[in-house]
């Protein structure tokens, strides 16, 4: 038998290595947590167990070698096609999941490992491949909360894990709407960029102030977020008409700077629609409706 | 003479006591500051003095109290205006303009004010007024850095107050181009709220994780403001093909939820304007320079 290759019992087991997975494997050692590895093409496991892990022979060993395995594929399909002939040795053991999916096919992994026995989180890495081990390297899980409570301080080896819920849609639905929120966020800094490089002011410069301001839109986020769920939106933070003239401040700006106004522009739409659905003097989070109404008129 | 209507010397006055000047005027007396107030309509001095506040008799009384003023008017013709005929009151004071305006003004400001031998900074309050005070409130100020280090410790009591540089001109291009950022993060937030609520999310509990998100989105705002200084957009975090297909998914997703598909048609259409140019295999931050180059196909 190789070096490193056995049936040694270890605390995580990881399956498929890609660019993502071999960051996760990577993550549990920094962690200091005994890490089973397997990949399909076995010479991508050299370096990490060369960093400790162990190899395993085959996906089978994988799985029985720890009682949290964490997958990491293209997709559901390929976990589906890997891991049914060996669903058995998830008897009693945990799948967690972070191949991306939609709600529907979380819904079904879930439900095919609770048929063979096993427990069921499906999980999306929010952060791409680059800050996974850290603290603001975000990992949102749904399904059996008793397995996400049991392998709570081994999954933190990959960052900040939340438990969103039961449902084990949850996770591929927060990953769809998170991507979103982060463009928001991202579009907005492009511009801002794009605006005050025009002035000719550093990049880096704007971006060390910009990041001051992120905790007074977190918290304008869980104020509106309240209004919603109220549905009474107060001016507090400025009303929807005194918004849409600052934004049109923005745009006039953005022109004579010479830069495109695409973002600008369509934030004065949805702050225009807001006022046409009669919310010119309430608070900018009315937005939202106008947002949840949107696909009605399309 | 009233009741603590006098001449006494205090650490700071605050001139005009709209919205944002009474909040200003607030948080200093919160911090223990001795302040003057003075307000066109006097009533409305009634309840900072009540709060310890000391009331002018008249704006020049404002203006000579302290060895610094704060001025918050509707705009910079008033500010104007009311000064003239007291300037030389100026001499040897620092005034602290939080009227917004355009670049243009503040550089007049900070020339008229030089003039009569006084050193002034130009500044934007960037959370509106509910936050004054609080250390999540940023306020941007340029201009004399000399005044900025002499009354630091003062301007604190307003929240998280920053000097961008001598320039007065950049609290005002920091002002328009934060508020940009800010509406991108709240237009991806809002989109966001949407679409987890058609799926029966509660905004509150997305509003939490979407917090948790923000750390990860400040590190790509520092990470990409490197890349443009650089000019070379590495695809650490994704290239702008994957990203479109991503946001392919977003926009089909909102629609099969039935809301708007505005916002995520925004950024979908910047990332395929950004592939036409040559940028598909590139990092996501390329999409500054399609928004840089926007101005000059428009
Ligand atoms: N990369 C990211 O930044 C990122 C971020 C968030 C989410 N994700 C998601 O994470 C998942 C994996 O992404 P990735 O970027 O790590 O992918 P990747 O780099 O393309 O790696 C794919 C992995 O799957 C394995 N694989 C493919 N087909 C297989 C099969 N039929 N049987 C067994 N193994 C097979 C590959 O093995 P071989 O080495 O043998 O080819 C490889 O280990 C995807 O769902 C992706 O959407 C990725
Ligand atoms: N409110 C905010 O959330 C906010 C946020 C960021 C920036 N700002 C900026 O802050 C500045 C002030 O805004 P605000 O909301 O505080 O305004 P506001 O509530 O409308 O108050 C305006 C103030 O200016 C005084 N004023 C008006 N015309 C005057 C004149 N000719 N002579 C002397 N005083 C005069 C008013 O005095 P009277 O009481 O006698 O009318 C009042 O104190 C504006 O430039 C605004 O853009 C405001």
């Amino acid at each position: 038998m190789p070096e490193n290759e056995s049936h040694e019992r270890t605390t995580v087991s990881v399956i498929g290595l890609g660019q993502l997975g071999t960051r996760l494997a990577q993550a549990f050692l920094a962690a200091g947590y005994a890490t089973t590895v397997w990949n399909r093409t076995a010479a991508k496991t050299d370096a990490l167990v060369a960093q400790g892990a162990v190899r395993a022979a085959t996906a089978e060993a994988a799985l029985s070698a720890s009682p949290l395995i964490v997958v990491c594929l293209p997709d559901y399909t390929t976990v589906r096609d890997l891991l049914e002939p060996m669903a058995e040795s998830l008897r009693g053991q945990v799948l967690a999941n972070l191949t991306s999916g939609t709600p529907e096919e979380a819904v079904q992994a879930a439900g095919w490992v609770a048929g063979h026995g096993g427990d069921y989180l499906d999980g999306a890495a929010m952060s791409g491949t680059r800050l996974v081990g850290r603290p603001e390297a975000l990992f949102v899980f749904s399904g059996s909360q008793e397995a996400f409570a049991l392998h709570r301080a081994v999954l933190a080896g990959l960052g900040n894990c939340v438990h969103l819920g039961a449902d084990p849609a949850l996770a591929p639905i927060y990953d769809t709407a998170l991507f979103g929120l982060a463009w928001g966020a991202l579009a907005g800094f492009y511009h801002a960029v794009a605006l005050v490089g025009a002035a000719g002011v550093d990049p880096g410069s704007f971006a060390a102030v910009a990041t001051e301001h992120m905790p007074f839109v977190a918290s304008l986020m869980a104020d509106h977020a309240r209004q919603v769920k109220d549905g009474r939106f107060p001016d507090d933070d400025g009303t929807v008409e005194v918004h849409r003239a600052a934004m049109e401040h923005l745009v006039r700006t953005s022109r004579t700077q010479g830069i495109g106004t695409d973002v600008p522009e369509l934030f004065k739409a949805l702050l225009e629609r807001a006022m046409a659905e009669g919310h010119g003097l309430s608070g900018i989070a009315s937005v939202i409706e106008t947002i949840t109404k949107g696909g009605r008129n399309a």
